[in-house]
C-alpha cells in the first residue's frame, strides 16, 4: 500500500462520536483526505462537524465525491457488528467502475462479495480488507512479558472513548522527546494509519490474546517504549473478552485509563445504553487486579476526552479525576500531554533500573 | 445427526487429562463407543487408562479400529490451537473410504481439506465440523440478564479442570430431583453429547459474548435452571478472553468454581507451565468482581476434581477448600454431589422469592 488519497464514506453517521475511523483518518492524514460522503451533511466541512480537518468538504453522492479524484474509497464508520450496510454496495460499485480501490475495516469482507470482486477485476481496482486477520496465529503463552521494552496499554471505560486518539498523540510527543517509541495498532483504523497491525476483534477468540502477543513481540524489536492500542472495556457486555485478551496477551507493564468525561452509560452514543459507568477507581481495581494475574501491571495515568465540554468544565473534570484517583490526568489531545508523557517516561526509567 | 457408534481417535494422547473430548464421550456415551485408537496403548482398555468405560478396547491403527464396525470416527483430542495433526489425514482418508463419517471439534475444518472432501464425496460419508459457529451471531447487549431461569456458569482455575464433567453430573442429578434443568454446551464435546450448542472459542472475538447470550436465551425457554458450560479461566494467558466473554454474555446469577485439587500451575498437564495457580479466594474475588460489573453474580460452591488423589487425600482437599472459602465443596463425580445440588436449588429458590 502506497499513500493513496481517500474519499471517506460515512453516510448518515459522520460526527464526533459516531464515525471513529473517519475522524482518525481526517485528524492524522488530512492531506490524504479529499472529501467525506454523508448525504445528510452536504455542504458542510470536516471542520464544521469535527472541529478538525479544515475545509475538507462533505458531499452527498459517490459521483460528487469522485469529482475530487480520490485514489481509494475508505469506509469510515464501524457500525455495531461491523457489517457492510447494504445500500453502500451500489456506491462502491460505482467507485470500482471509476478505478478507485476500496479500503475496508468491516467484519464482512469485500472479497466475499462476488459483485464487488467482479467489478474490481473489470476495472483493475483493488479491495483491501484490513480487518482480515492473518492465518495461523498461535495461542498466547505469556511471551510478551519477556520483552525489554516498556509495554503500555490504553484501557477504557467504554468503546469509542478516545483510546487510539490519545495514544497517537502520546506516540508523536514521545518521539519528539527522543524516545524510541512504537505504536501497535490492534484495530482497523490504526492499521490504516500505521500500515501494519492486526484487528484483534476479528480474530477467533481462542487466538485473540495470541494476536496481541505477536504484535508486541514485533513492536518491541526496535523500541524502548511500546504503546499498544486498547479496545473496548473490561465491563462492556459485548466486547469485554476482546479487552481481556489484549490485557493478558500484551502483558503491559503500565496502563493508561481512557474515559470520556461526559459519558454516563456504556455505549450511550448508541441506543441500547443501560449499564452505568462506575467510578474510575472501580476500573483501576479491575484492570490492575485481573491484569496482574498474568503480569504485574498498574494504571499510571488517566487520559480524559473532554471534546464536548467548555474549557472551564474540562479543566474541572481533569482536576476531579486527579483527586478521585491520585493519578496524573490530562486531555492529551486538547491540553498539555506532559502529565501522561512524564508518567510513561518515569515507568520506563523504573523498568531499566 | 442420529446416534452413531464411534471409533475415537486419540493417538499418542489418550489419558485422564490429555484426551478431554474422548474421555467425556466414553463417560457419557459408553454404549456408542466401539474402540479408541492410540498406537502407544494397544491392548489396553478404556477402564485401564481412565478408570471408566469398561472393556472398550484400544487399537493401534485405523484398519484395526474399522474391524469394530463404527459408523463414525470421532476426533477425541483437542490439541493446543485445535488444528488437525497432519499424520491423521491418512487414517481419516481410510475411514472415509470405508464409508465412516467423521466428527471433528477442531479449529481446522474438515470441509476445508479438499482430499477429505473428495473422499467423503466418493464414498457418501459425511464430515461434521462441530466447532464451526453459525453465521450472523450478534454482538451481546446484556439480554441474558432478563431470563426468568436461574443461570449457573461453571468457572475454572484453568482449562481442562473438569468443568464440563462436573456440570453434566449436576444436570443429571438435578433432573433426578425433578428440576427442569437445561445444559448449555459451549464447546465441541458438549455439542457432541447434547446435539446442540456453539463452540464459543471458535467465534470471532467481537461476537463471542453474543454467542453465549444466544445460547442462554435458547436454553432458558423451557427450563427453570440453566447450567452453562464454562471455558478456560479468567487468568489463563491464552484463553481468558473466551472466559470473560462467557461470563458477561451469559449473565449468570451463580457461579460454581471448578479446580483440580492437585494442580499447581496453569496448564501443567502440558509443557509450558509457568503461572502458579493462586488461592481459590483470588478466583472468587476476580469472578465475582468483574462478573458483577455487568450482572450481579456470586460463587455458590466449589467443585473439586480429585481423580488422582486417594480417598483420604481427596476428602482432606475438599475439607480444606471448604475451610478456605466458606463455601460448600465436593467432587460431584466421585462423591455425593448434594452440597452443590443443594446450593443450586437454594439459589433458584432465592431468585423466585
Amino acid at each position: 500500500m502506497s499513500a493513496p488519497r481517500f474519499l471517506i464514506l460515512a453516510d448518515r453517521d459522520f460526527g464526533p462520536l459516531t464515525s471513529k475511523t473517519a475522524n482518525s483518518i481526517i485528524r492524522y492524514l488530512p492531506d490524504r483526505t479529499v472529501a467525506v460522503l454523508d448525504s445528510q451533511l452536504v455542504g458542510t466541512s470536516a471542520q464544521d462537524i469535527l472541529g478538525a480537518g479544515g475545509d475538507i468538504p462533505v458531499v452527498g453522492s459517490m459521483q460528487d465525491g469522485l469529482q475530487y479524484k480520490p485514489d481509494a474509497i475508505l469506509i469510515g464508520i464501524a457500525p455495531v457488528g461491523g457489517r457492510l450496510p447494504e445500500h453502500w454496495r451500489v456506491w462502491l460499485g460505482e467507485a470500482l467502475d471509476a478505478g478507485c480501490d476500496i479500503w475496508s475495516g468491516l467484519h464482512s469482507y469485500l472479497a466475499d462479495d462476488p459483485m464487488l470482486v467482479e467489478r474490481a477485476r473489470a476495472s483493475g481496482a483493488k479491495l483491501f480488507d484490513l480487518r482480515k486477520p492473518p492465518a495461523d496465529i498461535p495461542v498466547a503463552s505469556g511471551l510478551a512479558k519477556n520483552v525489554d521494552a516498556l509495554v503500555v496499554l490504553t484501557v477504557g471505560t467504554d468503546c469509542n472513548a478516545g483510546k487510539m486518539t490519545a495514544q497517537l498523540q502520546l506516540v508523536k510527543e514521545l518521539r519528539e522527546r527522543g524516545m524510541r517509541t512504537c505504536f501497535v495498532p490492534t484495530g482497523q483504523t490504526g492499521i490504516m494509519i500505521e500500515g501494519w497491525g492486526i484487528s484483534v476483534d476479528a480474530v477467533v477468540s481462542d487466538f485473540t490474546a495470541g494476536a496481541a502477543e505477536q504484535l508486541v513481540l514485533q513492536g518491541a524489536k526496535d523500541a524502548d517504549i511500546v504503546l499498544v492500542e486498547g479496545q473496548g472495556s473490561i465491563n462492556h457486555p459485548g466486547y469485554s473478552g476482546v479487552t481481556l485478551s489484549l490485557l493478558h496477551g500484551s502483558c503491559p507493564d503500565a496502563l493508561i485509563l481512557c474515559h470520556q468525561a461526559s459519558r454516563v452509560h456504556i455505549g450511550d452514543y448508541r441506543a441500547a445504553a443501560w449499564l452505568k459507568i462506575p467510578p474510575l477507581t472501580d476500573y483501576i481495581r479491575w484492570y490492575e487486579d485481573i491484569g496482574s494475574a498474568v503480569h504485574p501491571t498498574r494504571v499510571i495515568g488517566i487520559s480524559l476526552n473532554t471534546y464536548d465540554l467548555d474549557e472551564k468544565a474540562a479543566r474541572a473534570a481533569i482536576a476531579k479525576a486527579e483527586r478521585d484517583t491520585g493519578l496524573p490526568c490530562t486531555d492529551p489531545v486538547r491540553f498539555d500531554a506532559a502529565p501522561l508523557l512524564d508518567a510513561i517516561v518515569a515507568a520506563r526509567e523504573a523498568l531499566t533500573k
